[in-house]
């Protein structure tokens, strides 16, 4: 199966984007993590971008905060998929710039955006799209939101208990 | 190889999807076009939802304006990758709310939002989901970019004629 | 006389909601509680959408945050009118998702929406809405706000002591 | 049965409110529409305000646009639930200080605040609050939904014969 | 000497309100100080709204939050100029919904509007009003400015000591 | 009686700031206008700002637009109270820029500010600021609120005999 | 002289980025302009980057719309001055994506951010740029200024005639 | 070579300046610091925009907070090019006052803005503009920029031995 890779602008994104590892290692996929800046490291992110579906990558997920070009730029970059994590960075003006940074790519070139913040999403979305030619990791999504479904219906339990 | 389904919750949003149905025939992907309403019809919403992925489908891209509940709704319902277009419908104020009631979905349950309006992006987001896992397609996608890149240098000699 | 339901996306909701419930208690009005998530557990929500009429409620309050599709979607399943509670969660940029995505439906099916974090006042509404039809729970509404000005008049005493 | 009142800050806002009194009557419901501005008519909204539950109203429905006052003072001079219809009037700032001034209430003053512009919507809740005391009502507001739901239904043929 | 009248809708705006009165005093223009809810107490809110003219005060200054019609209702009841403070309470969405329902009353029924929490520039713009006919107070106004100045000047001082 | 100087940026915010002349002359308020460009003529707003307590004025009104620099610098140089009436220019995005420029004032330094375009509204002010002292102005507009009132009442007839 | 480039991400940015080119060239500053499209030509934006100070340039000046990265994209490849135009393109959300994905940059590589549409003033940010260290230039702007201050002292004239 | 002059409205707004300042002394260029308030000390500001280019500075850094009038005002008093950084100071509405009164500067009159408290990059800035007619601190920044890239390379590489 293919891999997919979670790239970020700035090691200060790692806590917000490590959601995104979690939740694919829990769905039994493999994840390459890597520090890619846009606006500092433009040659590495040159190289990532035009390389990534030669590398075995099904899909990118690139998180980033405030002027966010990290995720808009790789997607034009590679013809993969690419996922968008708008972070709310400490240099972000509450979130909005990092979402519509993303979010708002011109005709041609678009991006997976998820909810600021939304690196666990971001991951699911990846494993989704895996799931959508690969029946196992769809089966496993499946699993996945019962488990949703179960851990709702035991507090709803202790909230009708203490009612 | 599998299909995509594109839904809306109005005839309304049709001059806004279509951009969606045309570029995915361009790539030579079969298409299925329904208006799906999460307000005003929402059993067939739930069957449509519960059931996509016994239909052959691979993605389904869902577009809405003002309180948007189809593509979140869809993504509660189905293990498929759901692909969300904010639609700046009449009733909405300039296109905020359809963002924001796609995109900041929670945990656990993504959308794939794309730009307000931005339909054609969320077909080649399809497309590159399917070309994540077929070569052919993949093919077509970096040939489109290709396409894109040279209407722009194309643009480029007539402004520097121009100028 | 009809109950209330006071329902939530998740447990975490429940410190806001929780204004409504003891609220209406204090109107002498009977409550239920549970949750109830749009995303998580549709099925239960289509269930308590399409009965809630039959099941001797007159009004539900619905709370969530974010991308908040309860309130909106139980109004779309019953004829009962519906209360929407916004509710600033951990992963809403500021509350304007919440309002936004409760507030802005579509012609057909509105939804009653109250301020950000507004569950009392939901609640008093929910109570106004019995006390339409019901002359003694019009008169405890009176009364409620007969006291609510009492207090004001103490406060004011206060400040001008101090002034 | 009770009645519905529509009252609005300015002749200018009927446009918009009109929608309301339309849906209303084709509920079968009794409308008495009026003009009443918090800022240049104070004491006739006191007035209206004090009296409304002795007129035989059961809602009070309230449209005004910019710094919209009329809802919410209504809402503290009458223990009848007020629905507020925030719009978008030509000194409005793309209708969200109509919406803000009208949704966010202080505790213990509710306002029903519907979509901006949305007076179907506010027709339509009223009607469900007759409705939930009022098995007739309540059996005209199912079949308006049944209603929209074959619209839609009509419209989806429309569109999969044109695909 | 006209009084000056400050008015606030709860007890919890008086930290931020206390500062008009504190720089009015420190000009020597006597003040009153009084809670008034435009949705708790309309009926004082009207009193002081229609006698505010005959109990010699030259200007009223009306703090509140959230869905602030205290300052607009106060305007549209008295002849007297009305100064609003819009105040950033614990229910406000980030202060906007202060600002928009106390600034942008319709034409007829101006407030004068000050920044949010600006409750210290509400005291100086009424010192202003009665020095705009006062000389002695202007005068004050000219050296209160005066004193702003020197202070700047002071801490640029320290600033180049230690740059 | 002393004057009120109406000044504006640009020639292209007079349609809008031509409401507060006319008011004013319907009060029999003499009145001055200028163009007085805070960024295009900053010494002839200099040499206004400080000279306008000396030239017989009791207020200025204030209007530009975008980065509304006019209404705060006049009220850094004048002992009077300055009106800002925030202009949507051309040049400003929707209205926003205009108003939070006038609208934020520091500490120390107020500007009265009034609703985005809301010309008449300041000459009402400005009417008002002259009537706190003089008794003849102030019954003029108490008489100005009675039209108002009148006006409302019978379009409320209107109203009702269409119904 | 070195030259300025004025780039933009697609011939639609044309009639607003013509602005800068006119104004340069009525200072006598020598103007290159080029199409270069962050998502649809990164290669060419990359080869333009990093040789502009190569290539006689001592300003970049670069508009885009909607998720704008030209600009931040330049200034991490050149070590240039970057003026940033953020266009109200038909794909932007009132110009709010264009404005913070252009002014929001990380630390370390700033763009300098002219008024949305500002086209104008970027062009005479850049001729200030180089007149910082050329005296005839920096006259001519001293010159334009003067031009400017003329103009408004002109139609002030014409306004009082009026008045 | 010439000075960078980095002012600003308050005291207060110092800690976020300093970092213009330290850059700036990083590179090796002379920098002037002082406080000068727009609001507070207009005559003050007159002066030194009047001045500024006949005292050795190339570029002008002015911070400032809430309504933000010192950057435009000193450009409109200057012909060198102003560097704006606007503050979220503790009177700002989340920062949004702050930009909108620095950017949105009329036609004529640029302000070259950088981020929110982005006053590190006003001082890159600066040194860039004074670099693109000086090689040696060209050289200088493209060695800085060097460093950027070699410090998140570094911490890519821990990273990923972590991962």
């Amino acid at each position: 199966m293919k891999k997919v890779a979670v790239v970020m602008g700035s090691t200060s994104d790692l806590p917000v984007m490590q959601d995104a590892v979690d939740i694919l290692k829990e769905f039994g996929i493999e994840v390459d993590v890597d520090i890619v800046s846009a606006h500092r490291t433009p040659e590495k992110m040159f190289d990532f971008g035009q390389n990534a579906h030669l590398r075995n990558y099904a899909v990118i997920i690139a998180g980033a905060g405030g002027a966010a070009h990290l995720p808009g730029m790789l997607a034009s970059l590679t013809p993969l998929p690419v996922i968008g994590v708008p972070v709310k960075s400490s240099n972000s003006i509450d979130g909005w710039d990092s979402v519509l940074s993303i979010l708002q790519m011109p005709g041609g070139v678009p991006v997976a955006t998820v909810a600021l913040n939304g690196a666990k999403n971001a991951g699911i979305l990846a494993a989704q799209i895996l799931g959508s030619s690969d029946a196992g990791v769809l089966e496993k999504i499946s699993q996945y939101k019962q488990g949703l479904k179960n851990k709702v219906i035991e507090g709803a339990k202790q909230v009708s208990k203490k009612g």
